[in-house]
């Protein structure tokens, strides 16, 4: 579109390299944006540029944070017994909105994935093992990775390796989250892998 | 969520004032910006504080540009003598991707809209009646505000003003481009080919 002011044309650009957005999406914020006062767009611009600044890593479960350690980490009312291994900052969010869980996390940054060149030396997967042994022994660790191929693998290879120190760790409950189907959904719809998770995590009434 | 670290939050929470971006698509969009590498984050932020900066109205068709008169205007090999009128700039770059159309444009500004307090007076009707009046009379005006509902008042509010003025513009054919759009649409939106199609199908008033 070289009809169009340079200053528009560069955030249409900016904005379509964003992921699921194309260029007629792209053009429709920008001229939403342009009819934004300036403010407006100053402290968007601000938010941009201002992104990672202050980001720090917490040292004991490696979720992203502004203290060391991290708030949750250093909340005493938190249960250290039980730690709930999760892939991204995202994910603590999701799972901190429930009240029903009141322990702590590990974050591992990611998930195993071969295709992506993602290997376990990646992730804090080393870090949640030290971190098991040194600190007091938690009794159980919640693995919480994504329901998916790389989070399965993810967490497959968390419990082996845990377990292959079996003599260390032997008293710690190693459980993954419960597979099946979502809450709402319809069973004629699920596909076969969900349903035949559902199957085997059926519980005792 | 007050987990995240305030700069995370805070391109969040920008993010979602964004028509069609949610608090789920904000995270993301975030989270994608992060690992980005730093200077692609500072072209973005500088594209959006610099939105706006070199934008001017063209004295002549009132388009957005960065010269007066703009690209479109003063290129020579423009047939001056069809004048196409538009609600807004995007709609001159759809309507510029066409092969077909080689004339000159004038952009209004949108289009008469009581319920948003838009009036005939908010939009450069006046400035078109002038310009027809004191250029060089053009052959024809193709008014190809969107299909809308105030896209239709506007275009029959202009074709009656000229023909109010018979006397002074009596050789000017006035065109509406053809309904071959669907009513309801947007210009900019439309296909090339539906585009295509609607100009060759104008009739007149």
């Amino acid at each position: 579109m070289p009809l169009l002011p340079k200053s528009i044309q560069n955030l249409i650009n900016q904005l379509s390299k964003l992921p699921g957005i194309g260029p007629k999406t792209a053009s429709r914020l920008t001229f939403f944006l342009l009819k934004q006062p300036e403010m407006e767009r100053q402290s968007f611009s601000k938010a941009v540029g201002g992104l990672g600044a202050d980001i720090r890593y917490c040292s004991v479960c490696h979720n992203m944070t502004e203290t060391d350690p991290c708030k949750i980490c250093s909340d005493i009312k938190r249960d250290k017994n039980i730690i709930c291994v999760l892939e991204d900052p995202l994910d603590v969010v999701a799972m901190d909105q429930l009240a029903d869980f009141r322990g702590v996390y590990h974050v591992l940054g990611g998930a195993i994935s071969p295709l992506e060149g993602i290997g376990p030396e990646n992730l804090k997967i080393t870090e949640l093992l030290n971190r098991i042994s040194t600190d007091q022994t938690p009794k159980e660790i919640i693995l919480a990775t994504n329901p998916s191929l790389e989070g399965e693998a993810t967490a497959m290879y968390i419990a082996k390796q845990i377990k292959i120190q079996n003599s260390k760790f032997k008293n710690i409950k190693i459980t993954r989250i419960g597979r099946g189907l979502p809450m709402g959904a319809d069973l004629e719809y699920a596909d076969e892998y969900t349903l035949s998770k559902a199957l085997e995590g059926r519980r005792e009434y």
